[in-house]
């Protein structure tokens, strides 16, 4: 496909980049010879001070916005297609925004199903467990390549959010706005015990293999399924689950079995069946344990205050009603922080049924305030710009 | 041991009967040649005005007081010795007390892991599917045997109030006060999902062999595992997990691995070892589906006023403020359909953290609540009989 054609439909091809110096991981351990898939929307400016990176969650990966074409060959629209692009809450026509898919993951940047050069088969079980700080590592190693020196928004929802908070405090002289949207500075031990469930339904999967699966030609596809499935219902509100399912069976009668009988049964059972078929297992495994470590109040005896005292950004704080994985109240406790550092922040609770999917979703409300906040900071570029 | 240390000790003999008469059941099957285990506390008066039922939730049983001796010859207590016992809320030296194990359990009555007469082999995957009112009808009939003609209470909590629902609608005549704790008159989609999820962790570990692992001697212990785990989170409310747990780890650093690494993970991991080692997988899909099923008001096009209009008994609905699993607001439901038909109600809703658990727990309040209520019950057989 010309050039030409590809922009005017969007069609986005992705990079990589390999990196030849080791990634020094949390852990201890080393991440060699690896390799970072991104993606770029818009156009960098010449002062470079236009770049925007977009952390991503769970399942996502560096496909952020536009079209992207599919092994098959079938063209599939980014993530967050209705938050980023030409005109969009963080317009394209103006900012130069970066997808990276993080390490571990399993949908082009080196992770567990990653052939490892040292032995020539999949690392499966041997990938070192990352934290979301080897992901904001990694992820300013390839800034560095592209050789944008400071972010003018780094944002992300979720697990994505997290990435945002922390860059704001491991390379504050790097980020001009934090967008943390759905997120939180800390899983709650509910929060965990879900993660754990989810983990043990893979772990004791049969055809798991200690996480070599690959190597023997198997796929753990009924625990990645369960997990799936647990996950999916705490993305729902309660409310939002009523409304749309409520208690609607799919026959008129009762079939005493244990088909999907219940709409909500078929929804949540048709999701854990596409997920298990092109999510991998070990980066299931990987990349909830790194929600579940994320705290960096922990090095500061628990006081989120002094953790987030280094940062240096301006931040949008945005958090959803009826989330109640990542509710309004943990959002709160990351503003009540950087207020008492006197951070500038705006914080919004948007009122949405749509429990944490909310984030992904295109609500009216919650995009104008994306889009009024994006919009101060080109302001404040190009002011920049005119002033130098 | 002689019967009168027996009594000192509170040592209850659970007893069985068999019905010859085959009960049919709300999907048109019929239970044949089947048997109810059942333990009584206290003793029936002359005019047996003094009997309570108390109806148990998913993986309880016919021990619901006072201690009963394991196979292995060591004492367990009652799952609700704290509320039914001599001088507790449900005082035995005036009420007489009964608990059945309901028929697809897996503590004595018949059920998937019986032997099933026709074949000589477990019943496993052919054992019909039960609902709340299919048990109603066996308790009821467990009660002619026993000559009970009217109780002074049918009382349970979460599936057990249920069934007390159930009961004031299918046999009005027989019921003087119904007391449903912690439950509600059907599940959300949210519940339903829940179970859902537990349910085919059952049904996709390799070892449930389609419901007759019996037969070929192994038990889908994985499945059963996750399954509890994730029915135990639903069960305990977000503050209490966080009050308990938290964050804290069992170590002082990261370990960078999938153990048990977080209290709350090892929590979990115990409960769902521990559930799995005793509990029968086909009991656990069955009793899920009655939960699932349970809607009184469908037949009424979703009235719930209209579906406990036939009710002649008092009622005494509780509830706790932290359960999330059957919120308040759904017992606010009951009370105002009862309200509705102007039946008498006596509604609290108790203000404890300890989530759904919270009907099995030993709080002051709540147990004052009940040994009001049942006094007063109490004081009127009293005066019936002195009037008699």
């Amino acid at each position: 496909m010309p050039a030409a054609v590809r922009a005017a439909r969007r069609i986005v091809v992705p990079r990589r980049h390999a990196f030849d110096e080791p990634l020094l991981l949390q852990s201890g351990a080393r991440l060699v010879d690896y390799e970072l898939a991104y993606e770029t929307y818009g156009t960098l400016n010449a002062d470079r001070s236009n770049a925007v990176l977009v952390c991503h969650a769970l399942n996502a990966s560096h496909h952020v916005a536009g079209l992207h074409i599919l092994d098959d060959g079938t063209e599939d629209a980014g993530w967050w297609d209705n938050m980023v692009g030409p005109g969009k809450p963080v317009d394209t026509d103006r900012f130069f925004v970066l997808g990276v898919n993080n390490p571990g993951s399993c949908f082009g940047s080196t992770g567990p199903s990653t052939i490892d050069p040292a032995t020539g088969r999949p690392y499966g079980a041997s990938f070192p467990v990352v934290t979301v700080e080897d992901w904001v590592d990694a992820q300013a190693r390839l800034a560095d390549v592209l050789g944008i020196e400071r972010f003018a928004a780094v944002m992300g929802g979720s697990l994505g959010g997290m990435q945002a908070l922390a860059w704001s405090t491991r390379y504050p002289e790097r980020v001009a706005h934090c967008v943390s949207i759905a997120s939180t500075a800390k899983l709650s031990a509910q929060n965990i015990a879900f993660n754990d469930v989810a983990r043990q339904a893979i772990l004791t999967d049969p055809d798991f293999r200690g996480g070599d699966f690959q190597a023997v030609g198997v796929v753990p596809r009924n625990g990645l399924r369960v997990a799936r499935m647990i996950g999916h219902i705490t993305y729902l509100s309660d409310d939002d689950m009523a409304e749309k399912f409520g208690r609607t069976l799919k026959a008129d009668d009762l079939a005493f079995g244990y088909g999907a009988e219940f709409e909500i049964e078929s929804y949540l059972r048709y999701q854990g069946d596409k997920f298990s078929a092109y999510f991998d297992a070990n980066s299931y495994l990987l990349i909830t344990k790194a929600l579940d470590y994320f705290d960096p109040a922990a090095a500061f005896d628990g006081s989120l205050t002094r953790a987030l005292a280094a940062a240096t950004a301006s931040f949008l704080i945005v958090s959803f009603t009826t989330d109640w994985r990542f509710a309004p109240e943990r959002s709160r406790e990351v503003v009540k922080a950087l207020l008492d550092n006197r951070h500038p922040v705006t914080y919004a609770e948007i009122d949405a049924p749509h429990g944490h999917d909310a984030f992904l979703l295109d609500d009216a409300r919650y995009h104008r305030l994306v889009a009024a906040y994006f919009d101060r900071i080109h302001v404040a570029i190009v002011a920049a710009r005119a002033a130098a």
